[in-house]
């Protein structure tokens, strides 16, 4: 498989998609809630991940495909390629704020990471890795991630999880905040990811994603030496749910003694 | 006075000195901590604050000026006209992200907001409002907002205020974040208040900023309906440094009772 071919045309599809996003943002949605009141969906996730699935099955018919709005068999294994596409990261604030929301496509091959595309649309930014060939935004390769620690860092962390919960220690969680430089919330996991890898975070913790949001992601940060794990410092399988915490180097380490 | 031009001069110096700080990304930096490690400044901050009162008091010898890097009394009177500047509203930004921070400046006229003006160089938005006129960014006016409730609400809270603190009730803070849609923290003030004026956040909530840093933001929200007072619901002066409680009509009132 050429991955360099199979990124360009993905990026291509959501430089497409992207652009029916923009358009999209001048028009009324129509905004339903899925799980929780919180949890929104609207009528342009589901035609973005239905426009995307239809352009990668008929130029790759043998591909699977994992995505948010349901698309593909969430029990499927490691085998073969795997697309895992998030059509709007960040919902919520692609209906309130009409900004700060991405599309992410990881893909996948046995398991291993291949390729890793998260998209800005509203800012026209493209972040991209193919496995080995280093992490770009746009046309600019983004620098390999120096070692950080606690004390010189801004860590995205979001408010809720320094309340009672039951995924994190909030008191540990708080005493990690007041040591750091300073906590960051943006709601959109796969630009916090991104923000990450191009050193604009140092550190991201979050209790629970999916792999559609993570899987853009992880490949870019990869790329540039930062380090993505799961809670318990295992790496993330592309088809589980789980706790995120990605970093650079230093750091990660420190925040895993906070979040195990 | 001639509000409107001095608006348009005002605006014209900030466009100059977002330049500024743009092409100050491609170069380093001097970073200087002040009251604390997480306080920082560096020399853009100085030489951003230095270019602007050069340019107000070359056109206008008589107004007063306060300043965020130490310029002007801060005993200062209401009386005649004053201009809260920051130069770098967002330093950590500037400095981690080289991007979220922007040029703030408001005027006011016998305590009385006049114009408010905040300008993201990197997404060269210029937010704008004069008093009795509307708010813009760039040449587009921003509607004004409509009343909310906190169910459906993105409230702008730093993770900080979760943890024991000695400014805000942290548990009642953590029932606000909980029953709201979600938080988000973006560390940049003015930025916070102008994303209360678009609608992006429905509040924001902080428990301590300088005049040039709510100054140029509160006259925005204003413009469109918006409510910003500190934690007793009390106006804010032009010449105290306190806490902010800024949001839609609705959302106010109710945030009002979690601060109170």
């Amino acid at each position: 498989m050429d991955w360099n071919e199979v990124a360009l045309h993905a990026k291509q599809w959501m430089l497409e998609a992207g652009g029916l996003l923009r358009d999209s943002l001048e028009t009324s949605l129509t905004i339903e809630t899925k799980s929780n009141a919180s949890d929104l969906v609207t009528n342009m996730d589901r035609h973005i991940e239905q426009f995307l699935i239809e352009k990668i099955l008929e130029r790759y018919p043998l591909h699977r495909i994992l995505g948010e709005e349901g698309y593909g068999n969430e029990e499927g294994s490691l085998q073969g390629t795997l697309w895992l596409i998030d059509p709007i990261d960040g919902t919520m604030n692609f209906v309130h704020q009409k900004r700060n929301f991405v599309i992410s496509i990881g893909i996948y091959h046995n398991g291993q990471g291949k390729i890793g595309l998260v998209y800005d649309p509203v800012h026209d930014e493209m972040y991209s890795a193919v496995q080995g060939q280093g992490a770009y935004c746009n046309d600019t390769e983004i620098p390999k991630l120096k070692a950080g620690i606690v004390e010189e860092s801004v860590i995205g962390i979001n408010a809720t999880w320094l309340t009672r919960n039951r995924m994190l220690d909030y008191e540990r969680m708080g005493e990690l905040v007041r040591r750091s430089r300073g906590s960051r919330s943006y709601g959109c996991a796969a630009l916090e990811m991104v923000y990450v890898a191009t050193g604009r975070l140092d550190g991201y913790i979050t209790p629970r994603l999916s792999p559609w949001d993570f899987g853009g992601g992880a490949v870019i940060l990869s790329e540039v030496g930062g380090i993505v794990t799961n809670f318990n410092g295992v790496a993330l399988s592309p088809i589980e749910k789980g706790p995120i915490l990605a970093a650079r180097p230093g750091v990660y380490e420190e925040l895993l003694t906070y979040v195990k």
